[in-house]
């Protein structure tokens, strides 16, 4: 049979798509400095905040995201239907150990750097097929935790490569629901798993960038849109190396990109803060999505969003095994 | 606003619950030789299957098991709208992997041990909210993949806890369909993250079993149901330790526990085959879920079953830094 609420091939189309209601962003230092300072609700003063580890730190900022999503929205936390979330970490403990202090029942995601999307993707079909009435949807990443986790611990200094992105400090939590006012998610394309044979791990913006081109064209090819459609098109982060050849791949594909593209990589640091090609983890796109982006959405700039998470889906483990990388994207349209 | 499918605190009645049109299952050696294995549909002769890494093994088995439930199910991969899978290994690379190989849009879950009833319970919802007609529900784990990230090479040959639990090789996987004949998914439980202090890593069974309870507490109080209603009550892997700890556990509740209790990682192995507790991994509820029970369901032995997937939400590093182990425990209810 065919879904009633699927158009073409990969995109859902919410009859009673949730509404936006709350987010809440809590950055690290650096990001704290940034051109999108403004838009977080905390920046923390240094990157332990008190924690006697990094991993610590990490889990208490997602905690405190998903409590304040919540306050911030006005009701009880006994009301939320679901945490929807997930992280860098192997096992996703930042996530677990958040859920646990919470207490709300939890559906652990995995979906690398796309974690915030895939997290408000399936949460509105969970509110929109009646399963809930609210869904916290969160993720999160940590400099230091990811980097030694990934590649090497921070405290050696290595040299990284021109073209490397900045693991963010940051979580980001939006409160979904199935009543209120103001911005609705419209639309959700759940991508496929792609890999064009990328080996570098440093260079995580070219092993996305194909994924997030596939979802995007089926995207604007299910609902027969043209890029215009949306004021903001706005990817995960592939930072400012994947971005180019996002835009390359998308224009071989006959796709017409203007200024409407960015990219959370790309926004979210100063080019002087020396990030090299920019920002990138799970909590890149869950600050620049629950702080900037909706802010702006909340201010009437955007009243059309495509937001496309992206996320690389290796380990440690598979690149020391050969193993090429393989990425995927996941979109929501944002719509008032 | 009320949930309009959702009964009690955390249970969702599915109004249209898609039918389990096939199931699969890959088994390791070990698993072929325990008392399930005329239910398994294939079985590894040995733990590498021609592969250089037992990671590439696990992901293949996984790959072959989300491709035969497709082909029992005589439908075209085209038709099936996603893939939701899980597993053990950081990243959970089996799943990326397998995902990668098949082409399907694809949602990474993680929830340890409880990733099989994860996925059903997640794809139940998919189906029943009209969001896709066919969904593939997947997990797997590797005795040796899993044993040398969480605690120690199987090459070295070290001595195991007497109330350890032994990681199963293996993959199963179940399609769920809008239409067709037989069993259906009729209700879901999505679990809380309990966390009773345990901090032994050797003791899982102990640190899923409070999880566990509750959520077996709860759907039944949602429900208004007694045990009693159904012919087979199926925890996910707790093992033998754990089972008798969420008997305790359930009988202090006022729980009426009788014979039609049982436990993946009590059946999936005799007792002469030395694994101590029993089985346990992603891979175990899976290959008893997906085969065994399915089997016996399909044959009219069982007519109503709740199958409650365990997991452990820890990772090496937190308990290295001292966390306790946090679990959950999803539940799905099948019935003919």
């Amino acid at each position: 049979m065919v879904s009633p609420k699927k158009v073409g091939n990969q995109t859902i189309v919410f009859e009673n798509g949730p509404f936006i209601i709350s987010g809440h962003t809590i950055a690290g230092p650096m990001e704290g400095q940034g051109p999108l300072a403004a838009s977080f609700d905390t920046i923390l003063k240094d990157t332990y905040d008190g924690e006697m580890s990094w991993e610590k730190t990490e889990s208490k900022m997602l905690e405190n995201a998903m409590r304040e999503v919540v306050k911030k929205a006005d009701i009880l936390l006994d009301s939320v239907d679901y945490i929807l979330a997930g992280d860098l970490l192997n096992q996703i403990i930042s996530s677990n150990f958040a859920a646990r202090q919470i207490g709300v029942p939890f559906i652990g995601l995995y979906g690398a750097c796309s974690s915030m999307a895939l997290s408000m993707a399936v949460g509105s079909m969970l509110i929109d097929g009646g399963f809930g009435s609210k869904v916290i949807c969160s993720a999160s990443s940590h400099h230091e935790t990811a980097e030694r986790q990934y590649r090497l611990p921070t405290e050696q200094g290595n040299q990284r490569a021109m073209y490397a992105q900045w693991t963010v400090t940051g979580a980001g939590s939006v409160l979904l629901s199935d009543s209120g006012t103001g911005p609705r998610v419209t639309t959700a394309t759940i991508g496929r798993v792609i890999d064009y044979g990328e080996t570098d791990v440093n260079n995580m913006g070219a092993a996305m960038a194909p994924a997030i081109a596939d979802t995007i064209i089926n995207h604007l090819n299910d609902l027969k849109r043209q890029p215009d459609y949306y004021d903001l098109i706005v990817t995960g982060d592939l930072g400012s190396v994947g971005l180019q050849l996002l835009v390359k791949l998308l224009v071989k594909n006959n796709v017409k990109v203007a200024d409407n593209f960015n990219d959370c990589g790309v926004m979210i640091y100063n080019t002087e803060q020396d990030t090299h090609a920019g920002g990138s983890g799970c909590g890149c796109s869950a600050l620049v999505m629950a702080g900037h982006i909706l802010k702006e959405i909340y201010q009437g700039k955007f009243k059309k969003v495509l937001f496309i998470g992206s996320g690389s889906l290796h380990s440690p483990t598979s690149s020391l095994q050969g193993e090429t990388i393989p990425a995927i994207g996941h979109a929501v349209s944002i719509e008032v």
